[in-house]
């Protein structure tokens, strides 16, 4: 880190500006912190908005008090106005940087202005034309169409006439980034309640912010906390605390099977064959929950389905999960009996190798397990597909709904129905 | 879709080619088929290179054969050259309208040019200098420089003097996807072997591109193969096939456990106690299988970590593992001495409901779940981590090791350490 530090105090001052706007650099945050205060401030005050607004949040207390006051009136006060949104949302994102022009202005202008003032903005080819009293959004026009008319055209008779798609500050940069990504945007614009112009939210940030979504959601299906450094990075520590808490509230809820089995250990006595099969009817039931989760969670994510939709999921998992069962029943029943052939008629090495003798009432237990699979399966498809829902419903990410904490709702009840079968056809 | 194509030839034809050039319309390709061939002809013309091609993927070979002697020369040029390029490649999302310019012109030329030809361009902001002779990629440069120069500057004075970069058609998108990111580019060139330029990505596809391969990810992760279609759109069949391939691999591979189970039946016979816990045994293997899987295939994708690395990954993964495992055998441990405490003493209706009674080895069946779950927990993690790097190794996408893969292998693994201890600590 001190090394770090010493490295980026040789630098040539441009080239440590260009590697510092990156947010790429791991752990900016600390290396700025290391710095003396004589190089850090000028090259925090050269960054863009959005990046001081990040490195700001990397700093420890201490730091920001001991850097704040040497930076420039400019610069403290985007960090003031920026950091009351949250890091992931629009105004979290969003730069205040951008090519603002009173609508009386004519092509030649804004190319005029752009050659002047365009250095120091985060994108020129996304102009906002704003009402100069109120700082107001009017209309949004593109560099590209400011080079296709006469330079004599005033800004107001380029473009469509279409009011501009902006967002507010609050909205998730997920949102802002559909938006983006739906309209074909270079840079989203971020109003206030009054439309007043606060920012813009660039295709940059934009895919950053896609990357690093994707890799909290990859994590959180792996049932799990989301991490920002890299695997490499983390301490173990922190490593042992994200991934701690999450298997504990799992293994406290898969508990619950222990408690459940308790209740069968009279019939599993009975017939001990029946609990060759607990791994296999829970565990398919875990499946097919964990698949209808993650077509749920990206269906929601891509707005393919809304909140009011779920029972178009419902009347779509239940004749699916039996389908779904029935294959798996199907070929369980079968495996059951092919196995007991084996274990009857020793003609070969293998079929002796693979052969179990589930007993006189083989045939009953295939039946068993072919009935708890439908069963099983059904519910399974069911939950899994209202549980991104109910995290949605309670205001909570559904990318929650991990394959794990799915299996972990699914498991108890699929004992239940693999017992409550058994004691109807087995163990009357 | 008939009627659709009826809406479509009603259209003013600006605003028909707006929406086909947009690949968020779905079905895009059947409802152009739908068309007769004077309306379809000049639209599809119409379109950016990158949606004919996209369109043309979508049609049936007698759409294709009915509609291509209509094209005009440029088209049928165009899509025979993007055609040879996989859909997921640089070469399969790329456009052939770029600006291209000589070494020789003037930034005031350039600007001439943009306002001439712009309107036809997927992007203007880019300017490819090209050698005139052979086509060849010689530096980039972006509208804004050129604004920010006098016109007269030549364009090989514009910029820094660094080789531009490019990408070779045949490289997946996600890693174009990664360059784009990573530059912070608007577009990015694809060149052939001899540098000559071919086309450009723009950030909008690949905006697109990592939207898709969010979704192929979660749906992979869930274990399944990955869906195209909306979740309200996909047909019944569709869905089945997509689900039970997946589903039907999962549970024959998990048939091995009733395998396992069966070498140990005369256990549980001789200690029925021992299956009370083994769905919360193997699902905890799972769990902490799931959560590795998941940082390291995520690890992976960002280029944090490359196949060379596994071994740093195993000195990470065990201590890791160890400490979660002994971790969640401590709670197992716990919770067994407290149910069995409550069995034995009922002077709460809370502890009468919940108290279950081990026998007279309580303390035993405790430390075999307690050293048990270490074992499991370490080699699920372990496991879970090796599985991406060898998918990878293979050429297989990482993202394919899911949570309900890795809880398989895990769980027969699970079943032999559990009954491993159980032998050694309770059935001596």
């Amino acid at each position: 880190m001190e090394a770090a530090g010493r490295v980026v105090s040789a630098l040539p001052f441009e080239l440590a500006v260009q590697l510092f706007d990156e947010p790429e650099l791991g752990r900016r945050g600390e290396i700025v912190e290391q710095l003396s205060v004589a190089v850090a401030a000028p090259l925090v005050d050269a960054l863009s908005a959005d990046q001081q607004v990040e490195l700001y949040r990397e700093w420890s207390p201490e730091g920001r008090t001991k850097l704040l006051p040497f930076l420039q009136a400019a610069t403290r006060e985007t960090l003031r106005a920026l950091m009351n949104y949250p890091p992931a949302s629009a105004g979290g994102i969003m730069t205040t940087e951008y090519v603002g022009i009173p609508a009386t202005w004519t092509a030649d202008a804004v190319k005029r202005y752009i050659a002047e003032v365009g250095e120091a903005k985060e994108t020129v080819y996304a102009i906002y034309i704003l009402d100069p009293a109120e700082n107001t959004l009017q209309r949004v026009i593109s560099l590209r169409e400011v080079m296709l008319v006469p330079g004599s055209t005033v800004v107001t008779e380029i473009g469509d006439d279409r009011a501009p798609i902006s967002v507010d500050p609050l909205v998730d940069r997920e949102d802002a980034a559909r938006l983006i990504s739906k309209y074909n945007l270079l840079a989203l614009p971020v109003v206030d309640d009054h439309r007043r112009m606060l920012g813009i939210v660039t295709v940059d940030d934009i895919i950053d912010a896609l990357v690093s979504e994707q890799t909290e959601d990859v994590q959180k299906l792996g049932g799990m906390a989301a991490i920002d450094e890299s695997y490499l990075q983390i301490t173990p520590l922190e490593m042992l605390r994200k991934r701690g808490g999450w298997l504990a509230i799992l293994f406290v809820g898969e508990t619950l099977t222990a408690q459940a089995m308790g209740y069968f250990q009279h019939e599993i006595e009975r017939a001990v064959v029946l609990s060759l099969f607990i791994p296999l009817i829970i565990s398919s039931g875990g499946n097919s929950g964990s698949q209808s989760t993650s077509l749920i969670i990206r269906a929601l994510a891509l707005n393919e389905l809304s909140l009011r939709d779920w029972w178009r999921v419902v009347i779509r998992e239940i004749p699916t999960g039996l389908a779904l069962g029935t294959m798996l029943g199907a070929i369980g029943f079968c495996r059951i009996l092919l196995w007991q052939f084996f274990s009857m008629k020793h003609w070969t090495l293998f079929g002796a190798a693979l052969g179990q003798n589930y007993g006189p009432h083989y045939m009953t237990v295939a039946l068993t397990v072919f009935t708890s699979l439908i069963g099983v399966v059904t519910f399974g498809s069911l939950a899994g597909s209202m549980l991104p829902f109910i995290l949605r419903r309670f205001k909570l990410d559904p990318a929650s709904a991990s394959a794990p904490f799915v299996a972990t709702l699914v498991d108890v009840t699929g004992l239940v129905i693999y017992f409550a079968v058994a004691s109807v056809l087995l163990l009357r």
